[in-house]
């Protein structure tokens, strides 16, 4: 991939960023940074969650939109310039919000382009915070084309999500909250798109203590980052990779975000689809707090040990968003049922005759289960003449609990294949 | 129903609410109270939830556990007696995680009994925390009759989940913290079961400022306190009565609870599983945190208007707990779904020849809609020989857009007939 040069002047200092902290105080919510006795047992450390997807907005990225917006207008007030007439930016979501709100807190008007299939949901919301929404686009650089036509048209500044000094200094204020509420942090663990949330929290912490590690986690459908701290090289991502974590689906890294990571960012690690759709699930579980995929990344690396910890550690390890669609909600918890043992399908051939049936079903009830879905399947060649292949979709409380099913059946002569496991 | 003798005398001030909130202060959180923009825009007044789903051990549980076990080592020790052998409760699940939790940090043996059928997640949780797990009885008061004998046979002391003074000044730190974080509180709205929770905050409300208004909300399946304010009679259940809410789901108010809620709370309403399901999908979609039914019912209560706020109140709803099974989020989620159009069910008679079917799908495709399930009926009475009746699952953006697909097929002269609307 053809790498932009990267800028190895970083203008950022301690001070900028808690300039930024200052600036957006009024704005966004200094997010929850959990202790989890539960995480830190099962990883052998202490594990702390920040809860950035409880965010206004919910992500970090009004952090950033705000710090960029604020610094715009009082850049133009100094210099004795009108404001601008408005903001436009091209988001399939969180950054758009960000934008939106930061832009209603300040009275400007905001258009956001977001490409065709965007989430209905952050559409909505942002058209409740007053901004214009216009779907454009197969892909987020059609969007930012439009984008940036429509700045030029109604003479509306056009703020990048990531490649951005004052946006990463935004999202830095969420590195100098770690550290504000846990002075002892030894690693953050922080998800990694295009690089604005990870390089903000690794100039905050390093800055203030470069002993502290930095990992970021991408997905591993899209990672252009992997390997680059060693080699600067960005890793090519594969044609219509797809990922449930779109959020940090980004495949063009930016020049300033490249920067920083290069010369403070620690490891890059990836997780994949189904290591995130699990890490989501155990979320909801253990905190009762919805991630959304890109958010969910770090949590995923650390339950599958992607990231090697001692046990006198103290890790921060961010969730960055929540703002995942509904249906898709359904869909990772049909998953996380399944891939955790607490739901199966299995396929049983029976004879096609009456009594068959509830002669099944009695097994299930008898070890306690509760049955989703029947049906039947028939003419198939593998089912004999006079025979019915039964589906059943069941609930079970563990994998051992599948078993016990599946032996009783057996016991009973019949013919059972668990098509879940 | 049979009224227990309500004691007048009430026992607890101020101080005692205080000193609990020094005692439990280092086996809690301190949760979040989050303004909410959105509701407060919805209801036209200022709104903030009280995040108790994300206390550790994911309900306002642990509160009152914690402070009446406590006490009670205190008790032992200030008159030269042991340590009491261990602790017992009975419980479904929130009460039962209380109870091991704050057991754990005081390093005393605890034994729950769950009845058949209590949630996995809960038994796994409170097996995590160390605590002796028996399932027993197909009731709460079969569960809490096998307690009371294991207490006698073992020397445990019986904890109660709410009826028991010390639980109640527990649960009250919550009312503190509302007006600690919130000076000018108007109305506190709290879910109401067995009244620990409800009665500990309106005594922590009412003994700072008579003025602010205190509304306990119950599931319209079981409200033995509808009207118990005005009549000081319970209300009686229907035999069998269901709920989502099962954290609630309480038919037999306490003494103590009752003495405190005819004295101090000014309104009981009441909502049904419908309202308390949509609820909880708009929480986690607003706020991107998980609640219980039971958790929900403040919230449910405010968005279908039970309670009449003034444009200038504060108002905090309490968000009691986050305890929920996965399997029934996925329902919830998909009754949330429906009920909001984002999805629905649509038959459809159609020849049963080549090319019909798809000349469905095409129509969904172009309108930009996901189908997630077809089935075919035939050999109904409805539906001719030769014809089909197609049942598409369909995922929409709006109901608008629902209506936009029913025009089109009935433009293209198909009878469509929505099995959701």
């Amino acid at each position: 991939m053809q790498v932009p040069q990267v800028q190895n002047q970083i203008p950022l200092s301690l001070l900028d960023l808690q300039a930024a902290e200052q600036r957006i105080q009024k704005v966004i919510y200094k997010t929850n940074l959990l202790y989890s006795d539960i995480f830190s047992r099962e990883m052998g450390t202490e594990v702390h969650l920040k809860l950035e997807n409880l965010q206004r907005t919910g992500s970090f990225k009004i952090r950033g939109a705000t710090n960029k917006l604020i610094r715009m207008l009082e850049a133009a007030a100094a210099k004795g310039e009108p404001r601008p007439a408005g903001v436009v930016a091209a988001s399939a979501g969180n950054h758009a919000q960000g934008v939106a709100s930061a832009a209603a807190y300040n009275n400007l008007a905001a258009t956001v382009i977001m490409p065709l299939g965007a989430s209905m949901t952050k559409m909505r919301s942002c058209r409740e915070m007053g901004a214009e929404v216009i779907q454009f686009g197969n892909s987020l650089e059609e969007a930012a084309g439009r984008a940036r036509e429509i700045g030029l048209e109604r003479g509306y500044i056009f703020l990048h999500p990531y490649d951005d000094w004052d946006v990463i200094a935004g999202q830095g204020t969420l590195g100098l909250e770690l550290l504000e509420t846990l002075p002892g942090l030894t690693t953050a663990v922080v998800p990694l798109g295009g690089g604005g949330l990870l390089g903000g929290v690794a100039l905050a912490l390093k800055l203030q203590n470069p002993a502290i590690r930095v990992v970021g986690v991408q997905t591993e459908a899209v990672c252009p980052y992997l390997g680059f701290i060693q080699t600067g090289e960005y890793n090519h991502p594969a044609p219509g990779a797809s990922t449930i974590a779109d959020g940090i689906k980004v495949k063009a890294p930016g020049a300033t975000n490249s920067a920083v990571i290069r010369q403070y960012v620690d490891e890059i690690v990836t997780v994949d689809d189904n290591q995130i759709s699990e890490a989501i699930v155990t979320l909801l579980e253990r905190t009762r707090t919805m991630s959304e995929g890109a958010g969910a990344v770090g949590l995923a690396a650390m339950l599958h040990h992607k990231i090697v910890v001692r046990p006198d550690e103290k890790v921060a390890v961010v969730i960055s968003g929540g703002n995942i669609d509904t249906s898709l909600v359904g869909r990772i918890l049909d998953f996380g049922l399944v891939s955790s043992g607490r739901a199966l399908s299995v396929a049983i051939i029976i004879p096609d005759t009456p009594g068959q049936l509830v002669r099944l079903l009695n097994m299930v009830a008898a070890l306690g289960m509760n049955v989703r879905q029947i049906y039947h399947r028939r003419g198939e060649l593998h089912i004999p003449v006079g025979q019915t292949e039964v589906v059943l979709e069941i609930e079970a409380r563990d994998w051992a609990h599948q078993t016990e099913l599946i032996q009783r059946f057996a016991a009973e002569g019949l013919d059972a294949r668990s098509l879940t496991a």
